[in-house]
């Protein structure tokens, strides 16, 4: 899978460790509506990259913690009628105040009724998306392609993040392609979640959508890969990888990172 | 705790590991309604052994998950209205598409409300239900026995997986006796829940529910056995489990299965 | 860290091993209302303590639990309406059946509902406080302080766990000053909440709040130290800690105790 690594990619990489330095020195505050499967995970992925979790969902209380945040990820994992209102109230608060906040689409390619309030959601500006490719599909209506992924990207102004075997990032206008990670990462629950998490934190301390959402996911992926090195399957992989993020530090990250302009 | 494995033992090894290679090779997903402590080492569980997990509980969008669905576990661990619905509609959902469902009525006999819960359950025709001993003893109203079983599982037209230190599973005609496992699997939670979704699991590739049962639990006590022997303590042994279900191969469950015809 | 153990050290330190032998012959049954994000490792390290956990939350059922229960934790991570109806029911089930209940007023620096609430459970009695510095500010509506903390403890008759770099732990006459622990024990979710529960469950076996916060607060941060021994950081540190509660016995706690009156 190591690709040839073409001579601009040298700068992606220093962005990405530049923005990790970023995130270690500020450590932002990001609220995450995420399914009860993927919360323990994406809040202990959060704390090992030295940001500060909260997850509550309460109507009540949900607004004094985005108005707080430096970001928020909204996912729609197990997106029962609490998550619903805890988002509709979540978005308007992060939209008011300025807070970055990152959409993940989680599987509204399988329920009608979550691929609708996806939409919805669309049209409330969400700085980056995170998603894999049958997502995408369903929530662009299309097939998945690079073109096709640069255009929704457009039309929408957000930074579309595609993760697969390997991730695209898109705007709309620039492509980078992201060639880290490791299958195991697919045999862990709430890989994806912790990854949209990440982007959410990256955009708390870059602007450029992006750069943050590129930068995210070489993190993830060079923590994938070092944790795989010492795994003996999903359950030791899950826990190497919060050791790794932990332990992630620009050198690292530099010599690791194989992603480059697409 | 090693017992003399009967000739007839040979049978059941054999039938578990033509059912774990089927289990690998489809990959069926399975819709798990869950309490939120059991969810992610469940739904890990459940991707160790390659199948697809889901987990929603919303009203709104269970349908159509269960529709596309391959099996359903309803566990009755922290059972709120959210879950009760959720059960109602998933269960009825399930016996219209004849999608195989599996009930797991945790501590039945800790609170009565939960206990008519189960009984009402019963008449809705699962495939199979596994319980402990406790469980087993509340929601038959008897002392928990082998003839007990039978006939429970004879009147209620079930599989029965009774687990405790030797497993028993029996349709009312046939029993089998497990003696894999490791008293660790007590001391981590959710590894009930997770047995009770395995089940699930292999009921979506083999139509005999007393082999299904038999099979998911061999495989677990097997697992079991094998993590024991790398931990720790609860904490490792609980990742050294999911490392070693992802591992898990027909060759490796043929040598280690105690298994027989009891 | 590593401070000067006074000669009253051993007095602690004496009868926080007695308190864990009797929490291993008894194992008492503790309910927790507790957050989604911490319900896992919580349930997990009262199980490691050879404790036995529920966690319910339906109004329906709650009472059953508490009923049959030891002792009763409220912790107010993410405090919706689920929970605060719990809360109601379970504590006024816990007050009539003399059950000792700990509140853990997690995050009611950040949110001001969720305080409220607070300060109307701290008028239903609980038997012990467990919280951190800026949560303490908060709810004493001063600056944290020893004589704060006595002063306070004094004001509502209960005994607070004040945890940070040094656990403090006062009933308003006595004070202890525990310095086991490990900075990664703020690295990894839910140890706050795991805490609590742990000063409930010696709360069912030890019917002095002081002693029973300090003996609780003194396992969580010898287990802490020797986990952070054989961890590479937060992902192998909380697994560790988990093995290290299991393995916790009297002789060991005796020898790494450092806990004195202050």
């Amino acid at each position: 899978m190591r690709e040839t690594v073409l001579v601009s990619a040298g700068e992606e990489a220093c962005a990405a460790a530049a923005l990790l330095e970023r995130l270690r020195a500020r450590g932002p505050r990001v609220h995450c509506i995420t399914d009860g499967v993927a919360q323990s995970f994406t809040a202990s992925v959060l704390l090992a990259m030295g940001c500060v979790p909260s997850m509550t969902l309460a109507a009540e209380e949900i607004e004094s913690f985005v108005v707080r945040s430096d970001a928020l990820v909204v996912g729609l994992g197990a997106f029962d009628r609490e998550r619903r209102e805890a988002a509709g109230i979540a978005v308007d608060t992060a939209r008011r105040h300025k807070v970055p906040w990152v959409l993940d689409p989680v599987c509204v390619d399988r329920a009608p009724p979550r691929l609708d309030f996806a939409y919805a959601l669309m049209r409330q500006a969400p700085r980056a998306v995170r998603l894999n490719l049958a997502e995408f599909a369903a929530l662009a209506r299309t097939e998945p392609s690079r073109d096709a992924a640069m255009r929704y990207a457009c039309e929408t102004r957000t930074a579309l993040g595609l993760t697969g075997e390997t991730d695209l990032v898109t705007d709309g206008v620039r492509v980078s392609a992201i060639a880290n990670g490791d299958p195991l990462m697919a045999a862990v629950i709430a890989v994806g979640s912790a990854g949209s998490a990440l982007v959410a934190a990256c955009l708390a301390v870059e602007s450029d959508p992006w750069h943050a959402t590129t930068g995210a996911l070489v993190m993830l992926g060079v923590a994938g890969e070092r944790a795989a090195a010492r795994a003996a399957g999903p359950g030791s992989f899950a826990v190497a990888m919060l050791d790794a993020l932990y332990a992630l530090d620009a050198p690292t990250l530099l010599a690791a990172a194989r992603v480059r302009r697409a």
